[in-house]
Protein backbone atom coordinates (compact mmCIF):
# COMPACT_ATOMS: atom_id res chain seq x y z
CA UNK A 1 0.00 0.00 0.00
CA UNK A 2 1.41 3.64 -0.94
CA UNK A 3 -0.42 4.72 2.86
CA UNK A 4 3.06 3.43 4.48
CA UNK A 5 5.14 6.09 2.50
CA UNK A 6 3.92 9.15 4.35
CA UNK A 7 5.57 7.68 7.44
CA UNK A 8 3.07 5.58 9.41
CA UNK A 9 5.91 2.81 9.17
CA UNK A 10 7.36 3.39 12.63
CA UNK A 11 10.45 1.62 12.00
CA UNK A 12 11.53 4.22 9.57
CA UNK A 13 9.23 7.26 10.34
CA UNK A 14 11.18 10.74 10.28
CA UNK A 15 11.63 12.04 13.73
CA UNK A 16 10.35 15.53 12.80
CA UNK A 17 6.87 13.94 11.74
CA UNK A 18 6.92 12.35 15.60
CA UNK A 19 7.40 16.42 16.68
CA UNK A 20 4.39 16.61 14.09
CA UNK A 21 2.59 14.68 15.68
CA UNK A 22 2.84 15.85 19.04
CA UNK A 23 2.22 19.12 18.52
CA UNK A 24 -0.55 17.87 16.14
CA UNK A 25 -2.09 16.05 18.84
CA UNK A 26 -1.67 19.32 21.67
CA UNK A 27 -3.10 21.62 19.31
CA UNK A 28 -6.43 19.86 19.37
CA UNK A 29 -6.51 19.28 23.07
CA UNK A 30 -5.97 23.08 22.90
CA UNK A 31 -8.61 23.79 20.18
CA UNK A 32 -11.39 21.39 22.19
CA UNK A 33 -10.15 22.69 25.88
CA UNK A 34 -10.92 26.66 24.29
CA UNK A 35 -14.69 25.49 22.43
CA UNK A 36 -15.45 23.73 25.75
CA UNK A 37 -14.78 26.57 27.93
CA UNK A 38 -15.98 29.23 25.43
CA UNK A 39 -19.59 27.02 26.41
CA UNK A 40 -19.00 26.84 29.82
CA UNK A 41 -18.24 30.65 30.06
CA UNK A 42 -21.41 31.46 28.24
CA UNK A 43 -23.86 29.04 30.03
CA UNK A 44 -22.45 29.47 33.48
CA UNK A 45 -22.03 33.16 33.73
CA UNK A 46 -24.14 34.68 30.57
CA UNK A 47 -27.24 32.37 30.75
CA UNK A 48 -26.63 30.16 27.94
CA UNK A 49 -28.46 30.42 24.22
CA UNK A 50 -31.19 31.55 22.93
CA UNK A 51 -33.36 32.90 20.10
CA UNK A 52 -34.15 36.43 18.76
CA UNK A 53 -36.97 36.49 21.01
CA UNK A 54 -34.12 37.31 23.77
CA UNK A 55 -31.16 39.74 22.21
CA UNK A 56 -28.97 38.88 25.09
CA UNK A 57 -28.37 35.40 25.06
CA UNK A 58 -28.82 35.38 21.28
CA UNK A 59 -25.56 37.10 21.52
CA UNK A 60 -24.15 34.10 23.34
CA UNK A 61 -24.12 31.89 19.71
CA UNK A 62 -21.40 34.89 18.59
CA UNK A 63 -18.76 33.88 20.55
CA UNK A 64 -19.81 30.20 20.38
CA UNK A 65 -19.65 29.84 16.94
CA UNK A 66 -17.19 32.46 16.12
CA UNK A 67 -14.62 29.84 18.32
CA UNK A 68 -15.40 26.79 16.72
CA UNK A 69 -16.10 28.01 13.15
CA UNK A 70 -13.32 31.10 12.62
CA UNK A 71 -10.78 29.35 14.89
CA UNK A 72 -10.89 26.10 15.32
CA UNK A 73 -12.07 24.69 11.79
CA UNK A 74 -10.31 27.33 10.25
CA UNK A 75 -6.81 26.66 11.93
CA UNK A 76 -7.83 23.13 11.07
CA UNK A 77 -8.41 23.23 7.66
CA UNK A 78 -5.38 24.82 6.93
CA UNK A 79 -3.74 21.93 8.58
CA UNK A 80 -5.16 19.06 7.03
CA UNK A 81 -2.52 18.62 4.36
CA UNK A 82 -0.31 18.06 7.15
CA UNK A 83 -2.01 16.05 9.77
CA UNK A 84 -3.79 13.52 6.64
CA UNK A 85 -0.22 13.35 4.58
CA UNK A 86 -0.66 9.73 3.15
CA UNK A 87 -4.50 10.88 1.69
CA UNK A 88 -4.41 11.66 -2.07
CA UNK A 89 -3.80 15.18 -2.41
CA UNK A 90 -7.20 15.40 -4.09
CA UNK A 91 -8.96 14.63 -1.82
CA UNK A 92 -7.45 16.66 0.96
CA UNK A 93 -8.28 19.41 -1.90
CA UNK A 94 -12.04 19.00 -1.26
CA UNK A 95 -11.96 18.24 2.55
CA UNK A 96 -10.18 21.67 3.10
CA UNK A 97 -12.23 22.97 0.67
CA UNK A 98 -15.36 21.62 2.88
CA UNK A 99 -14.36 22.15 6.30
CA UNK A 100 -13.39 25.99 4.99
CA UNK A 101 -17.16 26.19 4.27
CA UNK A 102 -18.46 24.84 7.36
CA UNK A 103 -15.98 27.09 8.99
CA UNK A 104 -17.78 30.10 6.72
CA UNK A 105 -21.30 28.65 7.25
CA UNK A 106 -20.66 28.92 11.99
CA UNK A 107 -19.37 31.89 11.12
CA UNK A 108 -22.11 34.36 9.05
CA UNK A 109 -24.50 32.60 11.78
CA UNK A 110 -22.14 33.77 14.44
CA UNK A 111 -22.34 37.45 12.34
CA UNK A 112 -26.13 37.93 11.80
CA UNK A 113 -26.29 36.63 15.82
CA UNK A 114 -24.61 39.60 16.67
CA UNK A 115 -26.65 42.18 15.09
CA UNK A 116 -29.93 40.80 16.02
CA UNK A 117 -28.58 40.68 19.97
CA UNK A 118 -27.75 44.89 18.80
CA UNK A 119 -30.95 45.63 16.45
CA UNK A 120 -33.61 43.79 18.54
CA UNK A 121 -31.94 44.99 22.00
CA UNK A 122 -33.85 47.93 23.84
CA UNK A 123 -32.51 50.68 22.61
CA UNK A 124 -31.11 49.30 19.74
CA UNK A 125 -27.10 49.12 20.11
CA UNK A 126 -25.19 50.61 17.33
CA UNK A 127 -23.03 48.28 14.90
CA UNK A 128 -19.96 48.24 13.32
CA UNK A 129 -18.43 50.70 15.73
CA UNK A 130 -15.71 49.14 17.25
CA UNK A 131 -12.33 48.17 16.56
CA UNK A 132 -13.49 44.54 16.97
CA UNK A 133 -16.00 45.17 14.29
CA UNK A 134 -13.91 46.57 11.89
CA UNK A 135 -10.77 44.14 12.37
CA UNK A 136 -13.22 41.33 12.77
CA UNK A 137 -15.46 41.77 9.68
CA UNK A 138 -12.19 42.19 7.72
CA UNK A 139 -10.94 39.13 8.70
CA UNK A 140 -14.37 37.81 7.09
CA UNK A 141 -13.84 39.47 4.09
CA UNK A 142 -10.61 38.37 3.44
CA UNK A 143 -11.77 34.83 3.99
CA UNK A 144 -14.33 34.83 1.94
CA UNK A 145 -12.30 36.66 -1.07
CA UNK A 146 -10.09 33.81 -0.39
CA UNK A 147 -12.21 31.33 -0.46
CA UNK A 148 -13.17 32.18 -3.58
CA UNK A 149 -9.88 32.57 -5.21
CA UNK A 150 -8.85 29.59 -4.17
CA UNK A 151 -11.67 27.36 -5.17
CA UNK A 152 -11.40 29.13 -8.78
CA UNK A 153 -7.37 28.39 -8.67
CA UNK A 154 -7.13 25.19 -7.35
CA UNK A 155 -10.22 23.29 -7.10
CA UNK A 156 -12.16 24.03 -10.68
CA UNK A 157 -9.85 22.42 -13.66
CA UNK A 158 -8.29 24.04 -15.88
CA UNK A 159 -5.99 26.94 -14.29
CA UNK A 160 -2.79 26.04 -15.62
CA UNK A 161 0.25 24.43 -13.67
CA UNK A 162 2.24 27.55 -13.37
CA UNK A 163 -0.19 30.21 -12.83
CA UNK A 164 -1.14 27.67 -9.71
CA UNK A 165 1.94 27.37 -8.58
CA UNK A 166 2.62 31.61 -8.59
CA UNK A 167 -0.81 31.66 -6.38
CA UNK A 168 -0.03 29.21 -3.66
CA UNK A 169 2.25 31.54 -1.92
CA UNK A 170 -0.01 34.43 -1.86
CA UNK A 171 -3.05 31.71 -0.81
CA UNK A 172 -1.08 30.49 1.87
CA UNK A 173 -0.24 34.19 3.30
CA UNK A 174 -3.63 35.76 2.91
CA UNK A 175 -4.52 31.99 4.18
CA UNK A 176 -2.91 32.91 7.55
CA UNK A 177 -3.45 35.92 7.87
CA UNK A 178 -7.02 36.02 7.82
CA UNK A 179 -6.44 33.29 10.34
CA UNK A 180 -4.08 35.36 13.02
CA UNK A 181 -6.84 38.72 12.55
CA UNK A 182 -9.65 36.14 13.14
CA UNK A 183 -7.95 35.36 16.44
CA UNK A 184 -6.63 39.23 17.05
CA UNK A 185 -10.25 39.79 16.44
CA UNK A 186 -11.54 37.38 19.20
CA UNK A 187 -9.12 38.41 22.08
CA UNK A 188 -10.73 41.94 21.22
CA UNK A 189 -13.95 40.52 21.67
CA UNK A 190 -13.31 38.53 24.85
CA UNK A 191 -11.91 42.10 25.86
CA UNK A 192 -15.15 43.95 25.08
CA UNK A 193 -17.64 41.10 26.64
CA UNK A 194 -15.58 41.29 29.71
CA UNK A 195 -15.42 45.07 30.12
CA UNK A 196 -19.01 45.74 29.21
CA UNK A 197 -20.45 42.76 31.12
CA UNK A 198 -18.50 42.73 34.31
CA UNK A 199 -18.20 46.21 36.48
CA UNK A 200 -15.30 44.34 38.59
CA UNK A 201 -13.40 43.01 36.11
CA UNK A 202 -10.33 44.36 37.61
CA UNK A 203 -11.30 42.36 41.15
CA UNK A 204 -10.42 38.94 38.49
CA UNK A 205 -13.95 37.47 39.16
CA UNK A 206 -14.52 33.70 37.70
CA UNK A 207 -16.23 35.13 34.54
CA UNK A 208 -13.25 37.40 33.91
CA UNK A 209 -10.87 35.09 34.87
CA UNK A 210 -12.41 32.76 32.10
CA UNK A 211 -12.26 35.19 29.41
CA UNK A 212 -8.87 35.89 30.44
CA UNK A 213 -7.85 31.31 29.72
CA UNK A 214 -9.86 31.57 26.90
CA UNK A 215 -8.11 34.33 25.05
CA UNK A 216 -4.62 33.02 26.15
CA UNK A 217 -5.47 29.48 24.58
CA UNK A 218 -6.71 30.97 21.16
CA UNK A 219 -3.04 32.32 21.17
CA UNK A 220 -1.69 29.16 22.23
CA UNK A 221 -4.11 27.71 19.36
CA UNK A 222 -3.41 29.95 16.47
CA UNK A 223 0.59 30.09 17.16
CA UNK A 224 0.61 26.11 17.62
CA UNK A 225 -1.30 26.39 13.74
CA UNK A 226 0.87 28.65 12.19
CA UNK A 227 4.36 27.04 13.25
CA UNK A 228 2.88 23.29 11.92
CA UNK A 229 1.75 25.20 8.86
CA UNK A 230 5.32 26.73 7.84
CA UNK A 231 8.18 24.82 9.36
CA UNK A 232 9.43 23.14 6.43
CA UNK A 233 10.04 19.95 7.59
CA UNK A 234 6.45 19.38 8.37
CA UNK A 235 5.38 19.95 4.84
CA UNK A 236 3.80 16.73 2.73
CA UNK A 237 5.23 15.42 0.45
CA UNK A 238 3.69 14.49 -2.75
CA UNK A 239 2.69 10.66 -3.35
CA UNK A 240 3.53 8.83 -6.58
CA UNK A 241 -0.61 9.18 -7.03
CA UNK A 242 -0.14 13.10 -7.15
CA UNK A 243 2.02 13.19 -9.34
CA UNK A 244 0.08 11.27 -12.00
CA UNK A 245 -3.15 13.22 -11.31
CA UNK A 246 -0.86 16.12 -11.78
CA UNK A 247 0.42 14.81 -15.36
CA UNK A 248 -3.30 13.54 -16.25
CA UNK A 249 -4.73 17.57 -15.04
CA UNK A 250 -1.67 18.71 -16.87
CA UNK A 251 -3.38 17.74 -20.29
CA UNK A 252 -6.60 18.84 -19.74
CA UNK B 1 32.90 47.99 -4.86
CA UNK B 2 30.87 44.46 -3.28
CA UNK B 3 27.89 46.97 -2.44
CA UNK B 4 26.47 46.37 -5.99
CA UNK B 5 26.28 42.41 -5.91
CA UNK B 6 23.05 42.76 -3.30
CA UNK B 7 21.10 44.32 -5.92
CA UNK B 8 22.10 48.22 -6.23
CA UNK B 9 22.90 47.88 -9.60
CA UNK B 10 19.72 49.22 -11.21
CA UNK B 11 20.14 47.55 -15.12
CA UNK B 12 20.19 43.97 -13.86
CA UNK B 13 17.95 44.41 -10.67
CA UNK B 14 16.12 41.47 -9.37
CA UNK B 15 12.18 42.35 -9.76
CA UNK B 16 11.68 40.99 -6.78
CA UNK B 17 13.76 43.40 -5.08
CA UNK B 18 11.63 46.31 -7.02
CA UNK B 19 9.07 45.09 -5.60
CA UNK B 20 10.65 44.59 -2.00
CA UNK B 21 11.73 48.18 -2.10
CA UNK B 22 7.88 49.56 -3.07
CA UNK B 23 6.79 47.22 -0.22
CA UNK B 24 9.45 48.59 2.32
CA UNK B 25 8.41 52.01 1.20
CA UNK B 26 5.05 51.27 2.08
CA UNK B 27 5.90 49.74 5.56
CA UNK B 28 8.31 52.96 6.63
CA UNK B 29 4.73 55.05 5.49
CA UNK B 30 2.75 53.02 7.57
CA UNK B 31 4.77 52.94 10.68
CA UNK B 32 5.47 56.67 10.50
CA UNK B 33 2.06 57.19 10.07
CA UNK B 34 1.03 55.53 13.19
CA UNK B 35 3.25 57.13 15.10
CA UNK B 36 1.97 60.36 14.42
CA UNK B 37 -1.20 59.46 14.91
CA UNK B 38 -0.66 58.05 18.42
CA UNK B 39 1.07 61.29 19.06
CA UNK B 40 -2.14 63.32 18.13
CA UNK B 41 -4.65 61.10 19.62
CA UNK B 42 -3.08 61.36 22.99
CA UNK B 43 -2.33 64.95 21.97
CA UNK B 44 -5.88 65.93 21.18
CA UNK B 45 -7.86 63.70 23.20
CA UNK B 46 -5.77 63.01 26.84
CA UNK B 47 -4.42 66.24 27.35
CA UNK B 48 -0.84 65.55 26.06
CA UNK B 49 2.45 63.65 28.12
CA UNK B 50 2.72 63.99 31.81
CA UNK B 51 5.37 63.01 34.81
CA UNK B 52 3.98 61.12 37.82
CA UNK B 53 2.63 64.06 39.77
CA UNK B 54 -0.64 63.64 36.69
CA UNK B 55 -1.07 59.45 36.75
CA UNK B 56 -3.59 59.86 34.03
CA UNK B 57 -0.77 62.20 31.95
CA UNK B 58 1.87 59.76 32.87
CA UNK B 59 -0.40 57.08 31.13
CA UNK B 60 -0.20 58.58 27.71
CA UNK B 61 3.34 57.41 27.76
CA UNK B 62 2.28 53.91 27.85
CA UNK B 63 0.64 54.08 23.92
CA UNK B 64 3.10 56.02 22.50
CA UNK B 65 6.19 54.25 23.82
CA UNK B 66 4.74 51.19 23.12
CA UNK B 67 3.91 52.09 19.11
CA UNK B 68 7.36 53.37 18.62
CA UNK B 69 9.38 50.78 20.41
CA UNK B 70 7.28 47.48 20.51
CA UNK B 71 5.93 47.59 17.62
CA UNK B 72 7.95 50.07 15.21
CA UNK B 73 11.51 49.73 15.56
CA UNK B 74 10.94 45.77 16.95
CA UNK B 75 9.34 45.56 13.17
CA UNK B 76 12.11 47.84 11.74
CA UNK B 77 14.70 45.38 14.01
CA UNK B 78 13.22 42.54 11.71
CA UNK B 79 13.30 43.76 8.57
CA UNK B 80 17.14 45.03 9.02
CA UNK B 81 18.94 42.18 7.29
CA UNK B 82 16.69 42.86 3.99
CA UNK B 83 16.05 46.35 4.25
CA UNK B 84 19.73 46.65 4.11
CA UNK B 85 20.90 43.57 1.90
CA UNK B 86 24.36 44.72 1.15
CA UNK B 87 25.71 45.63 4.58
CA UNK B 88 28.05 43.31 5.90
CA UNK B 89 26.52 40.50 8.22
CA UNK B 90 28.28 41.42 11.58
CA UNK B 91 27.00 44.60 10.95
CA UNK B 92 23.67 43.50 10.76
CA UNK B 93 23.86 41.44 13.47
CA UNK B 94 24.94 44.79 15.54
CA UNK B 95 22.07 46.68 14.36
CA UNK B 96 19.36 44.22 15.08
CA UNK B 97 20.60 43.93 18.56
CA UNK B 98 20.96 47.49 18.95
CA UNK B 99 17.63 48.61 17.69
CA UNK B 100 16.00 45.36 19.47
CA UNK B 101 17.85 47.30 22.47
CA UNK B 102 16.24 50.51 22.11
CA UNK B 103 12.64 49.44 21.39
CA UNK B 104 13.32 46.99 24.60
CA UNK B 105 14.09 50.35 26.64
CA UNK B 106 11.01 52.22 25.18
CA UNK B 107 8.58 49.34 26.27
CA UNK B 108 10.16 48.82 29.73
CA UNK B 109 9.14 52.70 30.21
CA UNK B 110 5.78 51.90 28.52
CA UNK B 111 5.43 49.32 31.12
CA UNK B 112 6.35 51.73 34.11
CA UNK B 113 4.49 54.50 32.97
CA UNK B 114 0.91 52.69 32.89
CA UNK B 115 2.24 50.54 36.36
CA UNK B 116 2.52 54.22 37.64
CA UNK B 117 -0.56 55.68 36.48
CA UNK B 118 -2.18 52.86 38.44
CA UNK B 119 -0.50 52.98 41.50
CA UNK B 120 -0.38 56.81 41.82
CA UNK B 121 -4.12 56.85 40.79
CA UNK B 122 -6.59 58.17 43.78
CA UNK B 123 -7.76 55.28 44.43
CA UNK B 124 -5.07 53.15 42.63
CA UNK B 125 -6.04 50.81 39.97
CA UNK B 126 -5.65 47.41 40.05
CA UNK B 127 -2.48 45.76 37.64
CA UNK B 128 -2.71 43.10 35.54
CA UNK B 129 -5.84 41.94 35.63
CA UNK B 130 -7.46 42.23 31.84
CA UNK B 131 -6.15 39.88 29.28
CA UNK B 132 -4.59 43.16 27.18
CA UNK B 133 -2.24 42.51 30.52
CA UNK B 134 -1.50 39.20 30.47
CA UNK B 135 -1.29 38.77 26.42
CA UNK B 136 0.72 42.43 26.54
CA UNK B 137 3.45 41.38 29.20
CA UNK B 138 3.69 37.80 28.03
CA UNK B 139 4.97 39.26 24.68
CA UNK B 140 7.19 41.29 26.55
CA UNK B 141 8.63 38.44 28.31
CA UNK B 142 8.80 36.56 25.30
CA UNK B 143 10.98 39.12 23.54
CA UNK B 144 13.29 39.54 26.52
CA UNK B 145 13.85 35.61 26.33
CA UNK B 146 14.52 35.67 22.38
CA UNK B 147 16.76 38.78 23.20
CA UNK B 148 18.83 36.42 25.57
CA UNK B 149 19.10 33.58 23.35
CA UNK B 150 19.23 35.35 20.12
CA UNK B 151 22.41 37.42 21.87
CA UNK B 152 24.28 34.27 23.59
CA UNK B 153 23.85 32.30 20.24
CA UNK B 154 24.56 34.52 17.21
CA UNK B 155 26.41 37.47 18.69
CA UNK B 156 28.83 36.10 21.40
CA UNK B 157 31.71 34.28 19.46
CA UNK B 158 31.67 30.34 20.72
CA UNK B 159 28.41 29.22 19.72
CA UNK B 160 29.04 26.14 16.89
CA UNK B 161 27.73 26.55 13.78
CA UNK B 162 25.72 23.78 13.45
CA UNK B 163 24.08 24.68 16.85
CA UNK B 164 23.17 28.26 14.95
CA UNK B 165 22.06 27.07 12.11
CA UNK B 166 19.71 24.80 14.15
CA UNK B 167 18.25 27.24 16.41
CA UNK B 168 17.55 30.05 13.80
CA UNK B 169 13.99 28.86 13.14
CA UNK B 170 13.26 28.91 16.34
CA UNK B 171 14.61 32.40 16.10
CA UNK B 172 12.65 33.72 13.26
CA UNK B 173 9.34 31.96 14.51
CA UNK B 174 9.59 33.29 18.32
CA UNK B 175 10.57 36.60 17.11
CA UNK B 176 7.43 37.13 14.64
CA UNK B 177 5.49 35.22 17.04
CA UNK B 178 6.44 37.93 19.92
CA UNK B 179 6.01 41.21 17.39
CA UNK B 180 2.31 39.18 16.22
CA UNK B 181 1.72 39.27 19.99
CA UNK B 182 2.85 43.00 20.57
CA UNK B 183 0.08 43.66 17.73
CA UNK B 184 -2.68 41.64 19.31
CA UNK B 185 -2.17 43.19 22.68
CA UNK B 186 -2.03 46.76 21.00
CA UNK B 187 -5.44 46.19 19.37
CA UNK B 188 -6.98 44.90 22.67
CA UNK B 189 -5.46 48.14 24.55
CA UNK B 190 -6.84 50.52 21.84
CA UNK B 191 -10.23 48.88 22.39
CA UNK B 192 -9.92 49.00 26.20
CA UNK B 193 -8.74 52.99 26.38
CA UNK B 194 -11.69 53.48 23.64
CA UNK B 195 -14.21 51.85 26.27
CA UNK B 196 -13.04 53.02 29.47
CA UNK B 197 -12.26 56.72 28.56
CA UNK B 198 -15.22 57.70 25.75
CA UNK B 199 -18.78 56.78 27.11
CA UNK B 200 -20.19 57.82 23.47
CA UNK B 201 -17.46 55.11 21.77
CA UNK B 202 -20.32 53.91 19.47
CA UNK B 203 -20.94 56.92 18.01
CA UNK B 204 -17.66 56.81 17.35
CA UNK B 205 -16.43 60.08 18.00
CA UNK B 206 -13.22 61.98 17.02
CA UNK B 207 -11.28 59.78 19.26
CA UNK B 208 -12.81 56.94 18.82
CA UNK B 209 -12.35 56.61 15.33
CA UNK B 210 -8.84 57.52 15.20
CA UNK B 211 -8.21 54.86 17.67
CA UNK B 212 -9.92 52.46 15.06
CA UNK B 213 -7.71 53.67 12.23
CA UNK B 214 -4.49 53.63 14.48
CA UNK B 215 -5.51 49.67 14.85
CA UNK B 216 -6.04 49.18 11.39
CA UNK B 217 -2.76 50.92 10.72
CA UNK B 218 -1.05 48.45 13.14
CA UNK B 219 -2.44 45.34 11.80
CA UNK B 220 -1.35 46.72 8.06
CA UNK B 221 2.09 47.46 9.44
CA UNK B 222 2.44 44.00 11.27
CA UNK B 223 1.24 41.89 7.85
CA UNK B 224 3.48 44.03 5.74
CA UNK B 225 6.69 43.30 8.28
CA UNK B 226 5.45 39.51 8.54
CA UNK B 227 5.19 39.54 4.59
CA UNK B 228 8.87 41.38 3.89
CA UNK B 229 10.64 39.11 6.41
CA UNK B 230 8.89 35.67 5.60
CA UNK B 231 8.80 35.60 1.40
CA UNK B 232 11.41 33.70 0.39
CA UNK B 233 12.42 35.48 -2.60
CA UNK B 234 13.59 38.78 -0.64
CA UNK B 235 16.09 36.80 1.41
CA UNK B 236 19.18 38.58 1.56
CA UNK B 237 22.08 36.30 -0.32
CA UNK B 238 25.30 36.11 2.16
CA UNK B 239 27.65 38.79 0.59
CA UNK B 240 31.15 36.88 -0.40
CA UNK B 241 32.69 39.15 2.46
CA UNK B 242 30.38 36.96 4.81
CA UNK B 243 31.29 33.56 4.11
CA UNK B 244 35.07 34.58 4.88
CA UNK B 245 33.54 35.96 8.15
CA UNK B 246 32.19 32.40 8.64
CA UNK B 247 35.11 30.47 7.74
CA UNK B 248 37.20 33.14 10.09
CA UNK B 249 34.12 32.59 13.18
CA UNK B 250 34.29 28.76 12.34
CA UNK B 251 38.01 28.57 13.03
CA UNK B 252 37.88 30.58 16.66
Amino acid sequence: MLFSLGGNNKSTMDPALINFKVLYVLTQLCGLTMIVLVGTWIGQHYGGLGGSSNPKLEFNWHPLFMTIGFIYLYGNSILVYRGFRTTRKKTLKLTHAGIHMAAFILTVIALKTVFDSHNLADPPIPNMYSLHSWLGLSAVIIFGLQYVAGFTAFLVPGMRENYKIALMPLHIYFGLFGFVLAIASAVMGLTEKAIFSLSNYSTLPAAGVLANIIGVLYVIFGALVVYLATEPSYKRKPLPEDTALLASNGAE
